[in-house]
Order: C-alpha cells, then structure tokens, then sequence
C-alpha cells in the first residue's frame, strides 16, 4: 500500500532544523538562510528514455541520478542544496521495492550533499517508472551563476573531461556542487550551464543566451576515456572528440571566466577537479571549432534534443 | 521540438518581481519575501490515473487540474502562492499541441493566483502524458497551518460540500487559496488538511497525525448535489453521504477549530464559501460516526488509496 510505503519513508527521514513542519503534512515548511535567493529546480526521469531498469540500473540507481541531475542544476547556479521533494510514479507490480530501492539512492546522495528530503507525492499505475524531483537551494542576493552573462574574451572551463557517459557515468552522476561553491568563493565566473545534453549543445545555450560566439580549440577539448573506449568499438563511426562534444549527461560545468580566474582556477583546481580551458568567447553568435592549425569552422551544436511530432 | 516550445514557452511569461533570474536558466532563482517561511509541495498527474485526455478533458484542464491540487495544498497550510516549477512527459505524437493547452490552463490560474511560472523540465516519450508540478508559496514563521494539531473540543468545520466529484469537479477544481488566507487572518485554526483522496479518509489522517478521534454527525455533513445525483443513477448502489464521505477530489479544507472560532467562521464566511460544522474533536484515536438519535459507532475511512502489490 502506498500508505505504508510513505509512513515507511517517513519514519527514515532524519529530523532537520531547516524543516518548520516535519514531512508529511500537506506541504513542507522551510526556514531559508537569511538574506538569501531561494533557488528551485525541477527534472523528470522516465524508464525507457532516461534510464532502462536491469542489472545495470537497479532502483537506487535511478534514484541517485534523479536527484543527480536536480543538484547539477544547483552547482550550475552556484547554489547550495538546502532540500528536496520527490514525485514519482510507481509500476504497480514491484512498486514498493523499486519504492524502497529509490530512497536508498536519493537519501544516500542527499546525505552526501546535506539536503534533507521535505516531501513528496508517491503513485502507482500500470505504466512505466516516472521520478520528478524538485530541489531547492540557496545563494546570496545577485551572485547566483547565470548562463547569460558570458562576456567577449572570457576563456571557456569545463570543469572535467567529457564524452562516453552511456558507458556507466550517466548513471553515477557526480554533482560538481561543492566544487562549484568552491569556485565561486574565489574566482569570478560570468556565466555558468552544466553538460546535460552535450558539451557543444549547451555551450551553444550559453552563447544564445549572452548573445556571444565561442570559439572552441578543438585539440584543447578534454575527451574522457570512455569516449575513446567508445569511438574504439567497431559499430562506432564517430571519433572521441564527436562523443566528447555531442553525448551529454557528463554533468560537469562549462564556466564563461576572465582569463586570469580561468587560469588561476585550472592551476589550482578544488580537490578531485581536473578543469580546462577549452575555448574563447568573442562578439557574434553561434560556434566556431578552431583547428590545430589555427584555422576556424562554423561548429554545429549537437547533443541530445527531444523531438515530438506536432 | 522541445527548444521550440520552451522558446514559445519563455516568451509568454511575464516578468515577476520575485524571479532575481528570469526564466529558462539552469534553476528559478527566487526573492523569498522577508522573514517568511518557504512552503514546497509537488504533486504528480498521470494519464489514465488521474485523468483521461478526450472532449471532456483537454490539455487545457490538466493544466488547470495539475495546478490547482497544488494550490490547496498550499491552501491547507494557510500559505500564499508564489512561484511554481512544471515538469512534464509529453507523449511524443501530438505533443507540441497537448504541451500548449497544458500551458493555457496553467497560465490562466497561475495568474488568477497572482503565481509565477518559474521554470520547469519539458520531456517527449512514448508513453501517457505525466504532469508534475511543484508549487512554493510562503507563509509567516510559526502560523503554517498543520495537519497535526487538533484537540479534544475543537469543532470540525469543512469549507463546502463534499463528493460526487467525479461528475466534473474533479477537473474544474477551485483552490481554497483566497479563503484559507481570509481565515487564517481572522480565526484560529488548530489543524487543517486539503480533502483530496476522501472527506473520511483525509480527516482520519488529521485524527492519527494529532492523535485524537473525531466524532462525525453524519445528519451534519454538508452533501454536494453532484453526489445526490451520482447515488440517484439507477446502477449506484451507495448513498449520497457515502459519496460526500469517500469520493474525494473536493478540494475543500478540512479545519479543527476552537468552537467559537468554528462558529464566527460558519456564521459570516469568506465571500464565496459555505462551511459547515460536521463534527467534534475528542480524546482517542479513530472516526465515529453520531447518528441524529445521537447513538455512535465506529466509522470506516474510506476514500482513494493508490494499491501496488510488494
């Protein structure tokens, strides 16, 4: 029974002092940090499309990477996690341990990021599984990263290397939202947006929304190990450098920085950061991919985009 | 595709005063009015559960339906209304159209409720449509009405008629939102809830989470025409308090009040609201249902509980 499941979770929801009202009233109550900007965003996992549960990806799989994506959302943003409430839909048959195998992997990450778990809405049907999580956070007044402040001659940062993230890294996502504090205690950053869908489709929102072009050294682009593991298998046409631009769900951060916070961050990164400076923002629009020889290409964003027929 | 509609999307809301960053960056960053609480809850709908898309039920009434039972849950804690964040599963034929309706009657009572949209996570499948909006209102520290504070003495006041909800009311909910701030500011109210999954049901939740039973005068409770006419169709076999007590989906509050409170409340309500004294709080645990010779026996709570099997 759904009730059980929930008076079940409940009783495993530690008390939290942020929290006015304990979970399972009708709404959460949240004291927010003084003086603070409340910071919310919300994301929607779904079976078939965001995840295939198996072997692979049990529950607490899902789980993990559904508050995942919501706290990389809050590390783009600068923000710090402050709580969560969690929606999903759940299969009829094997609900509640699928129920119990998701809480296991969002109180675990929650724990890990001192989020605390405010509320919820906990259904059954014949369909497939459905995770919405919003999560809220805080950030002082008017230093929040946005994705349209990049300004022309800023270098571009991806805080770590990307491509290949299907070989496993989807799923064990690892929000960058300590780094991201940590680098927004000491550098100035202009504009912020984390790799969802891809390294260049997101780049290329960044640019639309500042109204900039970024020129990308495509020998400076750091290409992860599973996307040469990827572009190595014989099915595959496309080399590491095309997964590393176009896969997504890497979950690092794209930074817009003056040069001299670009430098100084990628010489003395936070712990278990590996930035680099990978391109240059100048006037225009759009995307250029500049070559080892020093010659420029327009460079076609990719990444993954969901169609749906009119 | 997605992009397009999220551009459609962002150029249609307006500017708010409480988004310190417009929408369409990585989260909704939000002002939190001064010294007050933050108040989250979420709510999920899925097709073929909650609703089914036909005639009767265009995009534009899920909208309205996925907002509103949001709404009265910020109601039942005497909180206003301030931002919301919408996540959707779009089925991927038909999409872009469902995705416009949905955004009409969102539109149309977030403004009605002076909310802002403030973000949100469009997605396009193969499966059945799935809404899940989470709503954040705000409310003074301390006053937040809760679910588990009735006492012995407090009188039970519902604010309108109950049941028959499935002929139509279900979809064209109207939020107590206005009414629960009306109250709040003019009575005291011990504990509250919304009546969502059952009048029965939702109150014998109040009772467990105060710890404390409830008498229900069954000659008291206020029955909506809608569940007359539903117990009056020739293959009905219930009665029309049956309807009022289990069919759920009124959207009106349930209140445990101070009975001279209960009484000022019912004899000059809020424009627009009819409560009704239905019942008495006392020591013990559980429902009674007093019968008009004043004989009581225990009452079952009945209403929607979603089942799955282990």
């Amino acid at each position: 029974m759904e009730t059980e499941f929930v008076d079940w979770l409940l009783r495993r929801i530690p008390a939290d002092v942020r929290l006015e009202v304990p979970p399972g009233d009708d709404a959460a109550v949240l004291r927010p940090p003084a003086g603070r900007r409340t910071v919310v965003t919300t994301d929607m996992l779904m079976e078939g499309v965001d995840f295939v549960l198996g072997p692979d990806c049990p529950p607490q799989a899902v789980g993990h990477k559904a508050l995942a994506v919501n706290l990389s959302d809050l590390a783009a943003m600068a923000a710090r996690p402050e709580a969560i409430v969690v929606a999903v839909a759940l299969p009829r048959h094997g609900g509640d341990a699928i129920a119990r195998g998701l809480h296991e992997g969002i109180a675990a990450l929650a724990a890990d990021h001192g989020v605390t778990l405010a509320g919820g809405d906990t259904n059954a049907w014949d369909g497939p599984l459905v995770v919405t999580i919003t999560a809220v956070g805080s950030v002082a007044a008017g230093v929040a990263w946005r994705r349209d402040g990049a300004r022309p001659d800023d270098l571009l940062v991806v805080t770590g290397p990307c491509g290949g993230s299907i070989l496993g890294r989807h799923l064990a996502v690892a929000p960058r939202c300590r780094e991201a504090l940590a680098i927004a205690a000491r550098h100035t950053v202009h504009a912020a947006i984390d790799v969802s869908d891809g390294l260049s489709l997101d780049l290329s929102r960044m640019m639309a929304a500042s109204g900039a072009a970024a020129v990308v050294d495509l020998a400076a682009v750091p290409i992860h190990p599973d996307a040469e593991r990827l572009a190595a298998r014989s099915d595959d046409r496309r080399s590491p450098l095309d997964h590393t631009l176009a896969d997504g769900e890497d979950f690092e951060l794209v930074l817009a920085m003056p040069p001299a916070d670009a430098r100084a961050l990628v010489a003395d990164p936070p712990p278990g950061l590996a930035p680099a400076i990978f391109g240059v923002v100048q006037a225009g629009s759009g995307l250029l991919a500049r070559a080892a020889d020093g010659t420029t290409r327009p460079l076609e964003p990719r990444g993954f985009i969901h169609a749906f027929d009119g």
